[in-house]
């Protein structure tokens, strides 16, 4: 690849972001600074980071744009350190910095609600974002014809170069050390700390991946607790999920609504492509989270009640309670079943919504789940797997952990006039408790 | 007051709220929970603190909803303490906490912004969101039918009350102590750092207000240093006051654009009782930031190039540069002849901004500037005005630190065809520098 | 117990200690303020928290005066919240508090070391102490005559309130929970962070233990990993160890020179009744690490050249080199004639340590190694031991880690002038390796 | 001055010390970590930082050694950024390193009272120490022979290179960024914060001094107002300070004692060099605060009441009680009167103690009191005063904060026996109050 002038182009002096959690972002190529000023990028404030996250943690409020620059600067430190190593080429700087920058360009807003509706995906339009006819691409394409390209497979894991790959996205990433630090200090959980100063210290560039020196197993096992402990602290939290649910139904309607040619007193143009699925970029890139929130304030005016009381539960943190559940469909059928009884629409008054989690895992001899194992480098050049050498980690390796629940409006129920079919329905839930 | 059973309600457990800030936010009244589930609290979540402070510090992204909550955790913490003094009248402690929690009610999108354009006025706002038809009023009014009059005289400093006024509003109250605390905790500065657990261990309950032992001198001191930090290198930040100057400019223009019959492709629903300068509580409650940005992004595409670029501007970030500028007519003057010539309409590409602060200040004999004094209570039981004691106050005390700066777009002026006028122009420019 | 008017006194106004850990170490009881001003509690200023930790971690320099206050503390927290349970005795608090503060009060310098030579016990010790004639013991018999006694069974585990006992000594107690945080502080390692605010909100008093309500399931997850961590990467660290290892060697030297009437320029008066195994309390209260250091210093100057090499290596961290070690006796049997050959005393050169670690475990029935477990409180009252509801503490449950080094100097080895003697020992050493 | 190739050498792998302020100080030069391993460095553990100030910061029990590697890393990130700028030498760089790494070697135990008592002199020591025979002269004498002088000037102030002695004392420098921050770590304050990492990126080298972009100016006022803050708030704490009045008293009573030819059970081997005011650099570094220790616990069994009480009042924080006091003349003299009628002997018993403070201040035309102005530099090039441009500073500057206070043991005092002397005593001390 020939790069151009540009590609290295410094910046007169070095500039900073002030982050609270990396101390400062560092920026001195002026591609990275182009990109950061591109109104794709800027457009990632307007997304939040962890979608429905703040009704349960209100102070985790932080925005993509605000992750997307912390995942820059552990690259920037991370090649830093790779400098000194010859498995290290210098020219595979800007790839990786552009790719750290840009890894979440095509999320959407509330992501995996909205993948779920409407059958987008977030890795499709990142890619989209990067090649089509956007400001990003403009700018990423003065580097060099290719570049582009480059970039969007580096995100995209299909580039060849394994080494820049896996410092972006592998079990121990530039993206995950700087979410799980990030959401830690945003939600003011301490189980998200661990000690990347001594992880970075470890990691060594190898032609294929990014190696840990096995003195730093340690530090390891403690960020994949970390990792474990962010995930069902944090990330699981019922009331963040029952935000999620409440917007997956509102969502539901609103398309059922559209399909079946409902007037809306305030056209959803920005959602029509969505509810077609069809949808360009420049359909896509519109639909930010500033958006979505003030067509859930239209929607609490509809006529159509379901809708208007859904996108009311949204906006006001009205949200459905909650049980543990086993998803069992005998419960879900004889549940709809009464609701109709009841008066009450089975289709969005009721939701079993399942997560789970899988701390860690590595593809075995012919499997092929692109899960590329964490190696450790012995002092004698020897690789190993991590979890055959830590006990803590083999004992997670592989284990997935299932949580499920029943979200359900309590004061409909509670209101429900025909006296036996609601105690029927309540029985039914206090089974499940 | 006769007060309601329900006023003395308590949960059946303590509920907490995560804070990063204070680690935990505690709550234990009935009261205080129903009124943070009230939409009319939610909305704060929709409100920025910091309004565009997030454009020069990225991770400022927190809500006014997170605030409130932190000086409802402060006025508990310091009712805590006072309660052993005889100068507390423990009945009084509902009260605190609903002002406290309640006293940025009435915040709007961009709330300096917006005052200056729509003439609003978020104290008079707060006080009709606590006195008309709302949810928040009808949990106050469970408490008492007075209790809503009281709490918004609290916040107003109307009051008879001056101790429990004095802990939500005073030159050290649980207001500021929260907000230079959050503040610097979401910026990444360190400048809003005092000894908090100090402060309120040295405060005393008196008839008139809340007094600070001698010994805590110090700690208030820093905490005066503190303030002024935050203001000089945080909220005073060229790049956020320049996203306030454009967001200025697009709503003037959009409301100039409304007055003169201006057909726009989005009508402006939400905007028109400000336009028009006649918002009642419900217009006011439903403009919130997720509706501004909505409107920001719809105007992008307005036929009116103004609007559309100033627009444009502000949803990119794409903000004018500025210069050090001493407010001279003649200059102004001067800029706007050159600006017609060059086809630029003077109305929308420049702005002269200023802004002041006064870190601390008292009224003297026959002053009635609402500027208490902050007074340190001897071990004798003599009561001193803090600057008298402290010579680092006594520097400071009085004394207005005032700044402005000359907002343009560069690029504009760059591209001005006639010659001899862009030069002029940037002559002009020149000499502030 | 009948309790005198002194155990109720309250100081007239709250002191506190500023604790970096804790921000303020609060105390109103006038029995704690007097036993924190004895002299033997003020004696703890003059032992190391963590012995010879600071040859590894520079900056843990902090004694146990700073621990114990800290335990304090967390007891005095939980205490805070157990009030207001029927299942807490408020007569029991001075008796908690005091065992709290009092819990480390036997122990002597490098107390691992030291008992290991000289056949001490801490606990032994801290029992003398409070049941002889000290200060600490004058104070708590102004309390009631039994107060020593019950204290003192408390920190020994022999009392029959298991709930108090408990709450000081058990797998999940305010000793731990303060060392695994302070140690975590000084020595600037993350591992020690989990959250003890979280477990302290979900700490419940019953009859026989502190409970832990189901929901802080994962806040003692976390706690038990960060138990695990700092063991691993802080308190077994091999220069740590390396030091204790001198001090073994130096002290071992220092008695049998004693026994063999060795005339000592200085003669080790403090040392005396622990060489010949007769220590009264107060021959243990002098000896602290001041007085140790001072012998170090002055043994530096003695004739006898091992006991001068070895206490010049202590002093000026010179110490032994390290290998991993699996305890072959063949090994050490071999080294040990290689070394007479040599003219090197293998009493003295060469030394096996090993460790091990036990993160947590319970005893089954018919077992009574005084493992209990950490019970789990269901919302419907129901009490499950935590591994069996707990995969991730489930893998550690019962699983000894061990490892074991062995040390030597490795100049003396270099500088032997037998040549075949020479190679015979680093092959030796190299096949460790 | 011709450099040897061992001034070259680097270690193999960079090496780190774990610093819980700095987070890691990184060494790679062969020669500092040499220089750490020297017995004169390693002998900085057994001198606290602070001297006495545990007594009323009971956290900050760290040592010299501690805040010498700080000053060390510090003086390594700025050279780190100095290297892009013409006016920064490289050759420089191992005499700067070195320098503020051992700019503290001649440091005491509890130098400020030693100093007093003895007429020792820390900078002349440090000289000393690396100018004659010892380990920290072998290994500098490698580098070349005439490093040892040129790293002592560097730390006495008369090296020619203004630039690089500015880096390590001026009023702005790594001696002072560090304790700043450490010794707020260790108390547990909140004062000693300022952005460090700010000043770090505003600081330019220049021929004659470290200069400071304007742009920094208010982190600067920031750094100045904490100096002042942890002066007030820490360092002249009144427990602390009387520790050192403790310390005063003993030593000048134990020499007395050795002039008049009293006979110590345990000589004072150690000290009567300094007694006789005849002390080489040997005896000097052979004093460490063990040993001192020791001492004081030796005293206490002596026969001479007076040592005896003094040094237990020491050993066993039992200190005396202050008031403010004016340092008035006629007092102590009527004070003296009284306490010989009483018995007690004015020499030991009474001390009147003074501090002072200068925050900032700078030689004006004609002064030399060694006071180097903080120098802005504009972005036009132009040079100012910090004072100058500063309201905050401008407030400070020049002016000394003095107080002081008078200590005595009160329950001597109300031990006395003859009632009229009793009264005097006490009434002229309530006078003070």
């Amino acid at each position: 690849m020939t790069m151009s002038d540009y590609s290295k182009k410094q910046l007169q002096e070095e500039k900073v972001f002030k982050d609270p959690v990396h101390r400062y972002v560092h920026v001195r190529d002026q591609v990275i600074w182009d990109l950061v000023k591109t109104k794709e990028f800027q457009r990632l404030r307007r997304i939040k980071q962890l979608g429905t996250l703040y009704l349960a943690f209100h102070s985790a409020e932080h925005s993509r744009f605000n992750h997307s620059l912390g995942v820059y600067e552990i690259v920037r430190r991370m090649i830093e350190n790779f400098e000194e190593y010859p498995e290290w080429d210098s020219n595979d700087r800007l790839l990786a910095l552009s790719a750290a920058l840009l890894h979440d360009l095509g999320h959407g807003p509330f992501s995996h609600t909205f993948e779920d509706i409407f059958h987008t995906d977030h890795e499709e339009y990142t890619k989209k974002i990067i090649l089509e006819d956007t400001e990003v691409n403009e700018v990423l394409s003065r580097v060099s014809p290719e570049f582009p390209r480059e970039v969007a497979e580096v995100i995209n894991k299909t580039h060849p170069n394994k080494l820049v790959t896996s410092m972006i996205s592998s079990q121990i990433d530039a993206d995950r050390m700087d979410y799980l630090q990030r959401d830690s200090f945003y939600t003011g959980v301490s189980y998200g700390n661990f000690d990347m100063e001594r992880i970075l210290r470890v990691m060594r560039p190898s032609k294929d991946e990014v190696l840990i020196k096995e003195s730093g197993m340690h530090a390891v096992e403690d960020y994949l607790m970390s990792r474990y402990q962010m995930y069902w602290q944090v990330y699981f939290h019922p009331v963040s999920r029952g935000g999620e649910v409440m917007l997956n139904l509102v969502m539901q309607r609103a398309k059922a609504l559209y399909k079946s040619g409902y007037n809306f007193k305030q056209q959803p143009t920005y959602f029509i492509p969505f509810f077609n699925e069809d949808v360009t970029v420049h359909d896509y890139l519109r639909l930010d989270e500033m958006v979505v929130n003030f067509y859930l304030q239209e929607w609490v005016r509809e006529e159509d009640e379901i809708l208007s009381d859904l996108a009311g539960r949204f906006v006001n943190r009205d949200l459905f309670k909650y049980l543990p559940f086993d998803g069992s469909i005998i419960t879900i059928t004889e549940l709809n079943e009464l609701y109709k009884k009841a008066g009450i629409d089975p289709d969005y008054y009721v939701f079993s919504d399942s997560y789970s989690d899988l701390p860690y895992d590595y593809d075995r001899p012919g499997q092929n789940r692109n899960r590329r194992p964490i190696h450790l480098l012995r002092p004698n050049g020897e690789i190993k797997e991590i979890s055959s050498q830590s006990a803590i980690i083999n004992s997670i390796t592989g284990i997935h952990r299932l949580g499920s629940r029943l979200y359900y409006p309590k004061e409909k129920i509670l209101a429900i006039k025909d006296l036996s079919v609601k105690s029927e329905i309540i029985n039914l839930l206090n089974e499940l408790d």
